[in-house]
């Protein structure tokens, strides 16, 4: 296993080419444990219960989830009934972030004109790793260009700070490296520019307190930790420069599915002029819906998320209880915001405007 | 002391006539602790560590303290530099809350014209005990004047269950009795009206899941929590009818301050068409500041508050640390709604728009 101070990845294939390895994120920031994924029920509940997260690393570990369900083939069922059936459950696994069918289905096409099972395995293993590969090249050129973003507001206030409000966790922890939303967070901070950022800390399972603001502390980037409730008051009183999110999905009108409250920040960045940035790569776009709102599924979670608060206490993780015991809840994980209310995409083709036409100059090869 | 089941109102006069006692709001909603003020100290502690919150309570506790103030007033010091010293620190227990200054200023005209000191003490008791019951009868007609306006949506919906959103706690909790907006809902769910309660938990100090929703279980009204990031996801599906909130101050230009992330709900509301209004009574109104955005000072609280959550694990009240420990974390505790997104407020004598001229028009002495 590799030390605290060598993970620099969210997910890797071991040294004996049958092992995925990922980090166990419901543990941190307080404990950094990895765990070991050798079954496609392994990978399901590593997807299902959120040891890994985050639309990006959903559709990496759902690509090596192909590969250990090609690894482990029972010999006496036919090849494609257990192809099917198995990336079917895969596919099924989280609802909203549209990567995890983008991936399941790039594995499926690559590994269908295969003949021998031996040889699915290797294009199973080799095409999951390019996945991955790709993912980490899209977030450095996320970077690249959003890092233009920040540079250019540093540039107009003189190099004072540049704030920037980030809700969820969108970094390297969402996907394989560098992060989508913190890639450019990343990048100007590593040029030198000033950079601070306002944690939201994303309640109910609290990414941005726990995820984002671990990653940006091991990263040295100044941040600070606020509730969901404050970034509104932030933008009214100048606080905040620009607002860079992630997504799980968006559709090729420009719709946004992420984290729930995210649609609130977008209204109040509206009403402060305050420019809102989606950060994603190529594979977050959903070419088949129009109307985000409408038609992209939201999940609902086990409201005991809501009901509870896992953090730290006497060095143990703890989970308390903060409502009445009867009390009932209700866990929406994630919200839609309108593309009337986005700026603009940072992609790894460069930056759009949030409607179709736009999306589409980018992408032409989906027209 | 009184038993659970006989506790109705937040603040009471014990029977010696020289002790207050309050519920100690941090406990709950997991116990029901009572806490006997006896000094101005006592009631300076009460207020700023949230023993009790909620403007009109506020206002209550602080009428008290300026009774204790003359129960325990040092035979050696003189009577106007006594009174004038203790009212002020009373007065800045907190900064946000209009009811407090209020109440003092109140307390301390009434007791100022009165020559002798034993007088003092049972002018201050009476007064102390009015501004209570004002309350109590101001909280009642602001639920007798708010329930026309759910009875409104019930009837235009056909019976339909009427779906209300609040934020933070301005239930009986926050005041006496009744509440200021639970008010409307209280009246109107013992009217045989079907209503239910979307309630924000309220992060960070959950006066949402541990009050609202504590409160609202006791009298049998069906309610969710949710978290704070959820209600404009709500709103964007039809599932808010109308969200009610209380307020700390607001100005008579309309500018509402209350608990951070109140203007986030405000901005979905408008988005959405859904009605939103703020249950106040007269005593919170600001009669001096024009813009609130710029002049309501708002408090900073501990970032430990943010830092952290206290629940309940194994019967025992517990606080766990959710973000890395050397994470910094802000804590601003209110925030303003401007009016051009209060659709009007419903206070004791009736309800007015959000503009300068319908409050004045409901006030006309204040003119």
């Amino acid at each position: 296993m590799k030390k605290s101070g060598e993970i620099n990845r969210t997910i890797w294939l071991d040294k004996d080419q049958q092992t995925v390895s990922i980090i166990d994120q419901r543990r941190l920031p307080h404990e950094l444990v990895i765990v070991e994924l050798k079954t496609v029920d392994d990978v399901i509940r590593a997807i299902q219960e959120m040891y890994v997260r985050g639309a990006p690393l959903i559709g990496v570990t759902a690509a090596y989830g192909v590969f250990l369900a090609a690894v482990n083939r029972p010999p006496d069922v036919p090849a494609a009934e257990y192809l099917q059936r198995e990336t079917n459950r895969i596919r099924n696994a989280r609802p909203t972030a549209v990567n995890l069918v983008w991936a399941v289905d790039r594995m499926a096409a690559a590994l269908e004109p295969v003949d021998s099972w031996a040889e699915r395995i290797a294009v199973a293993r080799t095409q999951a790793a390019a996945i991955a590969e790709e993912e980490v090249e899209n977030c450095r050129k996320i970077g690249e260009n959003g890092m233009k973003l920040v540079a250019e507001i540093s540039r107009k206030n003189k190099g004072r700070t540049v704030n920037i409000l980030t809700h969820c966790n969108a970094g390297w922890l969402a996907c394989v490296e560098h992060g989508t939303a913190t890639a450019p967070i990343y990048a100007a901070h590593d040029s030198g520019i000033g950079v601070h950022v306002w944690v939201d800390e994303t309640r109910p399972l609290n990414q941005g307190s726990r995820l984002t603001a671990w990653e940006l502390g091991r990263h040295g980037v100044p941040h600070t930790v606020v509730v969901d409730n404050t970034g509104g008051h932030l933008m009214q009183h100048g606080l905040v420069d620009i607002v860079i999110v992630g997504t799980d999905r968006t559709t090729h009108t420009g719709d946004v599915a992420n984290k729930i409250g995210t649609y609130l920040k977008a209204l109040a960045a509206e009403d402060n002029g305050v420019p809102f940035y989606v950060a994603l790569p190529s594979s977050t776009f959903d070419w088949t819906l129009r109307d985000g709102v409408q038609e992209i599924p939201i999940e609902k979670r086990d409201p005991d998320e809501v009901r509870t608060v896992t953090g730290w206490d006497q060095n143990a993780g703890r989970t308390v209880l903060v409502p009445p015991a009867d009390s009932p809840a209700a866990n929406y994980a994630f919200d839609v915001t309108p593309a009337r209310l986005v700026t603009g995409f940072i992609t790894e083709r460069g930056i759009c405007g949030a409607s179709e036409n736009e999306i589409r100059k980018l992408f032409p090869e989906k027209a």
